[in-house]
């Protein structure tokens, strides 16, 4: 088998900086984990307290620590920093080689897609971001990895996408009508979401978008890990 | 502008864990930073030190602390932890969107391609692994983010390629040949470069290979950060 994941982030129209973090880390006993953290506002503010949780979580995870946990402790920190003034969602999706399964973890109201055996699943499961309590509980998905799963995560920012102009995007009924129409990359399908939000938001995106589709394939035959990353630099000049 | 960053790793022949370690990160004042050690020895013991490596300098690049002070700062707490008795090299390749440019940092013997203006040069300066000494220094390069530019480094497994048969390969030679002959992506030119160092060990690599190849693009007009990884199970069933 191969497991395939895809990323692809826009900032806010007009924001130079994302509130949105994302980062990919290796496991330390196998396997690796992809972190993305939408922190609450946008711009410069909402970028350090994403930073601030992914940092922690990353940390965590690479000392060992089970991802509820380290899901829990970023809040802890996050509320004890913040006393509940600042929110922050998270969601930590890890290919974990030693049980064969992809865990799923979620503090994020925005729902998650989910494919098994062509049976399409919004998971739509209450789920309350980080920082809001001292008593914030992850939600967690455990799935067999097995060819044909496929599943997609994202920030507010898709779901929202549309909704100025009355017309919000139904993400998951987008993202099946994809999967079902061609077997796209999980890059293409990644790409497709984005581009429908962003033409929902007639071009000007309302909120930072980030979406994550992760594929499990048939192997390729190759024993090769490959990462490609793709950074446009005007939108990157533009930080500073 | 666009900058584009691929990644090719293989594991030597009939080892089941990588003593490579590579992680690409988010710089606080924009940018990113791609950070690649390579342990000595191979297998656990090597994941061990690369790792430790790894996670020292994304913690310190994080803080905002400079590339060559977190060199530094990782090759002091790996020769405080070994006493120059386990040795790590390193390289960290920093896209700086605060200065325009693309710095370097090597703590590498393995040489590292640079194509410029068509003019390609094989960087060979003398650079001592981390942890050899209390005094060691990175070799620090910095380049302006311009369209045409290529950058290829690598892990020593790559340049002994070939060497138990007779046959060692020449990288930048390999790097130039194949820049010339056509306008690959960047995965293209790492994956074809990785492959021909398998192919001189007969199938069998006779260490953990690593090949980061980095192209700066113009622009294609959107403004979409866009990352993709592909991680082969069955070579990775096998670290468990």
């Amino acid at each position: 088998m191969e497991v395939q994941i895809a990323v692809a982030k826009v900032n806010k129209y007009a924001i130079s900086e994302s509130g949105d973090t994302l980062e990919v880390v290796e496991r330390p006993n196998g396997g690796f984990s992809v972190v993305l953290a939408d922190g609450q506002t946008s711009g410069r503010g909402a970028k350090a307290v994403s930073q601030m949780v992914v940092r922690k979580v990353i940390g965590l995870l690479a000392e060992g620590v089970r991802d509820g946990a380290a899901a829990r402790a970023a809040s802890d920190a996050l509320f004890t920093e913040k006393q509940g003034k600042v929110i922050c969602t998270l969601n930590i999706v890890s290919v974990d080689l030693h049980s064969g399964t992809i865990v799923l973890t979620r503090n994020n109201p925005a729902s998650m897609f989910i494919c098994r055996n062509n049976q399409a699943d919004c998971i739509t499961t209450e789920s309350i971001p980080l920082g809001t309590s001292r008593n914030v509980r992850p939600l967690i998905t455990e799935i067999g990895l097995e060819p044909g799963l496929v599943i997609v995560l994202y920030t507010d920012g898709l779901t929202h996408a549309g909704e100025r102009h009355g017309e919000p995007m139904d993400v998951c009924e987008v993202a099946a009508s994809l999967i079902e129409e061609q077997n796209s990359t999980p890059q293409q399908l990644a790409d497709s979401l984005l581009a429908y939000a962003v033409r929902l938001d007639e071009g000007r995106p309302a909120d930072d978008i980030s979406v994550v589709a992760i594929k499990v394939l048939q192997s390729n035959g190759d024993s090769v890990r490959r990462m490609t990353v793709r950074v446009p630099i005007n939108s990157v000049k533009a930080i500073r």
